[in-house]
């Protein structure tokens, strides 16, 4: 890893300036005893924490030790593994468990787990008995830099991802690298699509540190993925900051998600553990319409794959999507205003714009000639 | 009416401050038309009205009409009459129909009805697609000076009313008061319950001012009712912008309902529409423990008293109603906090207190003795 970055490579708590709202998120390295201490302050009452069977099956007995060792009264509702159980009838699920056990308005939810679970508990403290305590502790790539800042919670329709949900900040997040060892390739390599789309959208020295340092972050070595998670939620932080309820600014983040979200809703990348995945391929097709559009340099949107692919992300649309299929899947994405396509459109590394006048006949030639 | 009170009684919108969420409460006297025009200002794109069969069908036709007029494109959506139907099944339904009809972020919710709408609908605006605008058009007296201030929005579970919801200000209200007259006896006079509420916990004058006017404003003389609605939202308002998530001041709005939620959730006045008559039977209740803990003379207690039973409110609790299954029910509320029962009591005319050290046996003896 370069060494140039050790001094930003601080442990100190990172702070996500949100007014009344403002929260810590806390890094650790294999210490879930300190984690579990420093929730005590956020559980004055009983917790609950949400997790799902696979997770809790890896770290369920760590975490349990380190809850109770910190005298932490503890209960664990699992909910099912992958985002078809993100729905409301999974939260209603939770509702009922923290009303059968009496759960005061005091009490604490634990979302222990990756984006779905986050999501899922979000959204019920957000919405039990108008709002509880909620803190994170992500247990992916993907959840750590992306679901677990910016406040947003939701659960899914069967017409539409996040439909139902609400903006609720957390009181704090907490990050252990450790929990990254049992993580499977392409769940990590997918975490790293988001990583990388902060150094397109906000950072080009990011961006060219991880070109530098992108197979020490992948092989999850410390200071290497601990400084491309935290530079990560800086960015969206910063972000966030400065546009809480997604009026303005806060759009950047969605580079790449236009084409993502209808890809994942047609096709292979359904589930939510190929999220990463279905981004990256979006960001390659958003950085060639760019190109197209005579927006920015082609010399850009080669770096952008490269790296993606070094990073062993996919760069090219399934071949099985026809083009139409997939503006049309675009046109009815809930980020639609008044019936315009709206992209983030990389106009150099590190900058991007927000477009709604690209040409349906571009956007088909790009599809057709990306796909493979 | 008494002349005095002309000069309060103006026409102006009210304003809930609550800095960038602050909102107006419109006042009108059969303008629907006014009503209307006033409201395109919040429905830049489509409205999505929810309301239910039995308010639709009597004033249905003048509302999409006014509508149509102004020239909003708006949709209705009726759920069922009554408390049962507030549901998370319900706000599912309404979902689907957003959903379905592809509304978009910039869709207006529109609530065409009692508290029931307006707590439904209110948190569907609040989760659909992470929260779009609300509005609020209250058709019952206790909408209008309590549901439709304050910004709690929710549905049922069977184990408890309101434990799942959130905090989420509408962008306006509109109050016409000519939706009143179609309004059944016992529902208008649960309505002023909750308006002799405010006298008791907020404003001396104002309960003096009842005393003088009740039977006007029970009989819809337009300066009275107007005097009593607005006089109410603005104590409700004044509590809210000090206190808008409930941390302290906001649970003087309790007064009453400590005995009331018992009392509903056990029996003959399970339905909403009772709402304000078992809120006048808690309202009385809490008066006589305040007189019993030697916190208030027993005159005051008989001013509340007689006041509520001219308004044609019960008094009385329930005959079939045990001491102690009504101190177990309370015990179970959400709002009691580290096992102790807490009450709102007046100890005087516009003054109340919260006291969580009322002896079990002085609170048997007050129920016992309110019995009818």
């Amino acid at each position: 890893m370069n060494p140039e970055t050790n001094p930003m490579n601080s442990d100190a708590p990172l702070r996500v300036m949100l007014g009344e709202r403002s929260y810590d998120i806390r890094f650790y390295h294999g210490n879930l005893a300190q984690l579990a201490l420093d929730l005590r302050l956020f559980c004055p009452e009983r917790a609950l924490v949400v997790s799902n069977e696979t997770i809790w099956a890896i770290h369920g007995c760590a975490l349990s030790e380190a809850l109770t060792l910190a005298e932490i009264d503890a209960t664990v509702v699992h909910i099912g593994d992958g985002e078809r159980h993100k729905t409301l009838q999974t939260a209603s699920m939770v509702y009922d468990r923290l009303i059968e056990g009496r759960f005061s308005r005091r009490t604490c939810v634990i979302a222990f787990g990756g984006g779905v679970v986050g999501d899922l508990a979000g959204f019920v403290a957000a919405t039990y008995m108008r709002g509880v305590d909620f803190v994170q502790i992500p247990t992916t790539v993907l959840a750590m830099v992306d679901s677990s800042v910016g406040g947003k919670t939701g659960v899914d329709h069967p017409l539409g991802k996040n439909m139902i949900g609400a903006f609720y900040q957390p009181r704090t997040v907490c990050i252990d690298f450790s929990l990254l060892r049992s993580l499977d390739e392409h769940n990590k390599r997918g975490g790293f699509a988001e990583i990388i789309k902060y150094g397109v959208i906000w950072d080009p020295k990011f961006f060219a540190w991880l070109e530098e340092n992108i197979e020490d972050a992948l092989g999850l070595e410390q200071g290497a993925v601990h400084h491309a998670v935290r530079v990560s939620c800086e960015a969206k932080a910063r972000v966030v900051a400065q546009d809480e309820r997604e009026g303005g600014l806060r759009a950047i983040l969605n580079y790449g998600h236009t084409f993502a979200h209808a890809i994942e809703s047609l096709g292979e990348y359904k589930e939510r553990q190929y999220h990463g995945q279905a981004v990256s391929i979006g960001m390659v097709a958003a950085a060639e319409v760019a190109v197209r559009m005579d927006m920015a340099p082609s010399e850009d949107a080669s770096r952008i794959r490269n790296l993606l692919a070094r990073a062993g992300l996919p760069t090219s649309i399934p071949r099985d999507l026809e083009p139409a299929q997939i503006i049309d899947r675009m046109a009815s994405d809930k980020k639609v205003v008044s019936g315009r396509l709206r992209f983030v459109l990389p106009s150099r590394i590190g900058k991007v714009e927000i477009r709604d006048d690209v040409p349906v006949d571009l956007l088909t030639a790009v599809i057709r000639d990306l796909r493979a």
